[in-house]
């Protein structure tokens, strides 16, 4: 490319720049961007929520170069406005029901504005003390909301389980490690495993069909595990999770799944590693005591079917390292009504949370507690010339770039602090179930129209449901006639591009078992009932208009 | 832990939040917001820079629990004060001149505010097409100021080396992987390397001397790598690094260094792949055409000795994926005068920049180009139904979370966006060079002192030294006399502690050979010329102090 442009360093600068950080000028910018943003919160609705240009439109608008003098600010917000806008899909719109929330706050975005002013970079703890410490206390605060054990927080009495089985194994086992999921995880798992360079033959795919109600079955599992320990291998990571809103927080949770990876395999020579995850299948209906079979789509009892001390249980026989994710769901958990789901918790070795997509924190807070964070530190300390201190050689301090894999490290905890302090658990409580009340309320909505159907029970503020082509629509899915579950896909993929491409709401799709699914997943900070009423409005106009051409 | 407290939720709720994104609490507490920052910076200068708290400071300080109701912003400010604002170590402050700047700036953090306003989760084209499409944009205009070839822009013609050797191993090679290291990086590198499954058996410490420059011989590394591959060893990875700027280096560089080698390891059964570093230690005085023992320590001709075109010819005779990290210094490179040291480039298969340290962009933005995305996607893509759209399906878009581990993604383009058109390119350059000057200044009085000694050239804005315990203490440790090194490290040890307990500034430390260096790395944006020579008046204070007591 020709950048001759650039090769002479001429004086006549417009605008020369002594120091980037002027303080005036922070203000007068700040404020100006304060406003931009406020004034976007506040005309939020007459956005397309899903962006509609087309690929590349950006290139063509932008120049093909940075600019060699300086621009003002007035001239960048100008330009955001005109190009970056069209091309945003508009997460904050109260009319984003799609993937899973990004809920946004005041708190979080003021938290994140001091967190970046700060600007300290807090890979240990004499690096900016107050950037640790906070982290501990906040994780506890948000621990004692969840009512987890004592030994999961920081200034609990802490676990050790697993030193018992250390140096067992050697590394060169990494050949023999397996990884579980099931067939509705499969891509992103394996992403996972192979990563963490699991073989992709130990890789098991556990078959789960609507009659397993998509989730594993203990005693299956155990099955598995137990032919692949007689075969002499050893098994590290297990994954259950169901088709709708786990999907997601498989990749979600990516991160988290590999550091427990990556943790596995570095202490592979010292212990036996692996992975639960929590199958929200447990909140489909069964009647207490029922098998896997009877169900009662009715009634609402969770965990009668895969309860987290059972499958503690079977870990425990293997002894394998058991995380919870109860992804989006569980900052509902703070809720006393909620909190039953992860009864049995004080199995688990570690729990992980996404403050970032229903708790009002901004991306990305990603929260993890662990039994004995020991095994996270022998396995990712390090300690060079260069980063040794005082604190740190006093072992009265935790350095944090021993808990992850990078050095660098924004302030986080700051935004999270912000948000439990400026809302209180009282309103943060009401605010998630004011979300689960508007799903109930879309769910009614929906079950009043005969032309749809609810594919899967809801689960919290999640509403999983398609149109049928016609009342039959279902026998023949039921019936498993191909023509009828393609056509009943078909039509529902139209109703979703249709409702999407109108710019008026936004939700995403999924497929559970055979059967193409439309996910309403109500989050979003700004959505009031006014917004799931319209939704529904959409979606029924655009059915009816569907419907007749069939 | 007793949370009764929290099981009862009464009504009487001082404060009732109903909507915690409002546009008019949105503009008061941002407003807020900004004068606290812009306050802050203004006094920054009255804080000690290095927080002088003792271990577990804040607990004692903040209640146990969360609030059950609201508090009011202010109070939360004042607690930030009060609580937090000691435990702070000021990155941001001019009297910085710790490990490595974290340069914030009002553009950055505008652009930071922006995309935390928006608040989209990326992860796909669809999910925010300006996202993606601006961060390509970016990455093109910032590889055009550093004259990179145009197969490393988005827009370039892009390249294809590693096609031709797909699927010629296969994944069980895995224990036969090494990496190759110098004994500057051991801990650092090991790191990356475990994570990424390597047997430590296969990690290789390459011994580097002061006679050697600290740097790796690229013969010696031929001989090392050779040996490994008549063993049928696989070569994957070598960093070779240098003692002062690029042990933190490593560290910051972890996560793409990981990244190559979570790919490395993806792509084994298709290819080799390794990783080259580039040796900083190339910018020691060498006389032209001088050979490794010859050294003229006055002159500046960097390149005479590890040029990255002689490492990439090693590098190709094995197949070798080129990865060039040039570390903090590189922002440096859009200057025409320091351009040349990454000439060769073109040779390279991939290259990164970390432009949240010298580049004025706030935490966290790095920025990796690659010859051959494929190599990343190929690895790294998933597909899943609740993810597919139009847009990917039509492969007329790319989609971030394949270049990537997580899905999850900030809008990190807008930041560095802002940072080069606020700027511009002619800021941008005299913004650096303002600091290199700085550290010449700072080198130069150092000089002038006959108690000090630089221990190594200066790199860019870098200046290592130490404080000889007498004019002979140099010679002791020329002859290796333990004793003569021992008590220079030692003194030097007290000197850094006690100018950092002072407050006043913050430097860090390294170890060089055997020697305790001081460290002082200039490039925080808020620092001037007179920040630097008051620097330097403490630093000899505390040193006659010492030097007295001897």
């Amino acid at each position: 490319m020709d950048s001759l442009k650039f090769d002479h360093d001429h004086e006549n600068n417009s605008h020369i720049i002594t120091n980037p950080l002027n303080p005036q000028e922070f203000r007068r910018h700040g404020h100006l961007i304060i406003d931009f943003i406020a004034n976007y919160y506040q005309n939020i609705e007459k956005y397309q929520v899903l962006s509609q240009v087309k690929p590349c439109y950006l290139q063509k608008l932008l120049p093909e170069s940075a600019p060699y003098h300086a621009e003002p600010i007035e001239t960048i917000l100008q330009d955001v406005q005109k190009y970056i806008m069209p091309g945003i899909t508009h997460w904050q719109s109260p009319n984003y029901f799609a993937y899973f929330p990004s809920s946004g706050s005041v708190a979080g975005f003021v938290g994140e504005m001091l967190s970046t002013g700060f600007n300290v970079v807090g890979f240990n703890w004499m690096s900016s003390p107050a950037a640790t410490e906070l982290e501990c206390i906040v994780m506890d605060w948000l621990g004692e909301m969840l009512k987890l054990p004592k030994s999961f927080l920081f200034y609990g009495n802490g676990g050790g389980v697993l030193d018992q089985m250390l140096s067992q194994f050697g590394r060169d086992k990494i050949g023999n490690l397996v990884v579980y999921g099931s067939n509705q995880t499969h891509s992103v798992l394996q992403k996972a495993a192979q990563i963490a360079g699991i073989y992709p033959k130990n890789f098991r795919v556990i078959k789960t069909t609507k009659s397993t109600l998509y989730g594993l079955c203990p005693n299956s599992l155990r099955a598995t595990i137990q032919s692949d320990v007689q075969a002499g291998l050893v098994p590290l990571f297990l994954c259950a999770t169901e088709g709708q809103d786990q999907l997601q927080e498989d990749q979600e949770q990516l991160q988290e799944d590999q550091e427990q990876l990556y943790e596995g395999q570095e202490q592979l020579q010292k212990e036996y590693v692996s992975h639960l995850e929590i199958d929200l299948r447990q909140k489909w209906k069964i009647e207490k005591h029922g098998d896997d079979e009877k169900q009662d789509h009715n009634t609402n009892t969770p965990f009668e079917f895969h309860p987290i001390g059972p499958l503690c249980e079977v870990a425990k026989d293997f002894g394998i390292w058991v995380h919870i994710d109860a992804a989006y769901a569980e900052s509902a958990f703070i809720c006393l009504e909620f909190r039953h789901f992860i009864d049995g918790i004080e199995g688990a070795n570690s729990f992980s949370l996404n403050a970032h997509k229903w708790f009002f924190t901004t991306l990305d807070c990603c929260c993890l507690w662990v039994k004995d964070p020991s095994a996270l530190i022998k396995s990712l300390s390090t300690n060079t010339e260069f980063l040794r201190n005082k604190a740190s050689d006093s072992k009265q301090v935790m350095d944090y770039k021993d808990w992850q894999i990078t050095l660098s490290r924004r302030f986080q905890a700051m935004k999270l602090w912000l948000v439990l302090r400026n809302y209180g658990v009282a309103n943060l409580r009401n605010l998630l179930r004011r979300h689960v009340k508007m799903a109930k309320l879309f769910e009614e909505l929906v079950g009043l129209d005969s032309q749809f159907e609810i594919i899967a029970p809801r689960n919290f503020a999640l509403v999983c449901f398609r149109v049928l082509p016609s009342p039959k629509g279902m026998d023949g899915y039921e019936k498993g006639e191909a023509k009828q579950v393609e056509r009943a896909n078909e039509l529902n993929k139209k109703l979703l591009e249709s409702i999407n491409g109108s710019g008026k709401v936004y939700m995403s799709p999924t497929m559970v078992d055979r059967a193409y699914i439309i996910r309403c997943a109500i989050g979003a900070t700004l959505t009031e009932e006014r917004h799931v009423t319209m939704a529904w409005k959409i979606i029924q106009e655009h059915a009816d208009t569907l419907l007749s051409k069939y």
